[in-house]
């Protein structure tokens, strides 16, 4: 639990919407397509690629599109994702985690490209 | 559900550690010390602010410091705050949020003082 005091906490913080709603909800959810299996993925790729520490993927609440997810942010660059597959994770982490590419595939609809980078520390 | 094309989906987007651990855990947890209230809290401030739709206030699961919060960070800044009372939530929303400074009295230790900048778009 060391604090970096020159930088931010993370390197790249990836949020997860895990969010339950009823079964009957019109709205869908998140966390009914598996996403916190997906979440825990994440976990598991970044662990792989030695950036435990450095990348957190964290659960979050409802992100707001509940029939489009599984929604995913990664900051601080504030990119969003639509996943759906194991795939859909390991190309996040392989692309833009380790080479602060973009996915474009995957990105939210309509969200303008933008580049990858860490916010100046 | 508009979705900006030109800019992140949010100006600012704050997750509250709401994660409930068993009582019994030593480490605590931020869910057993109101940190769903002081969500709410954040949400209604943000209303009351004007910026229903621009800032939002988002549930997230273990934020690692479960002895030492309820947690709360900011982004896309990284800004690290431990809080406790409702009037650290609105310090946070009427001074980090609507004007940008960051309210150090609140932040967490050893992260060093960095401007409130928003990143560009």
């Amino acid at each position: 639990m060391s604090l970096d005091g020159n930088s931010q906490r993370f390197d790249r913080h990836v949020f997860v919407c895990t969010n339950q709603r009823d079964p009957k909800d019109p709205r869908g959810c998140c966390g009914a397509k598996g996403s916190e299996a997906l979440r825990l993925l994440f976990k598991e790729e970044i662990k792989k690629a030695g950036l435990k520490g450095k990348v957190r993927a964290n659960a979050a609440g409802c992100l707001d599109y509940c029939a489009m997810g599984p929604t995913v942010v990664v900051y601080p660059e504030g990119t969003w994702y639509f996943i759906d597959t194991p795939d859909d994770v390991r190309e996040i982490v392989q692309r833009h985690i380790l080479k602060g590419e973009i996915v474009n595939r995957l990105r939210m609809p309509r969200q303008s490209p933008r580049p990858a980078t860490v916010v100046p520390t």
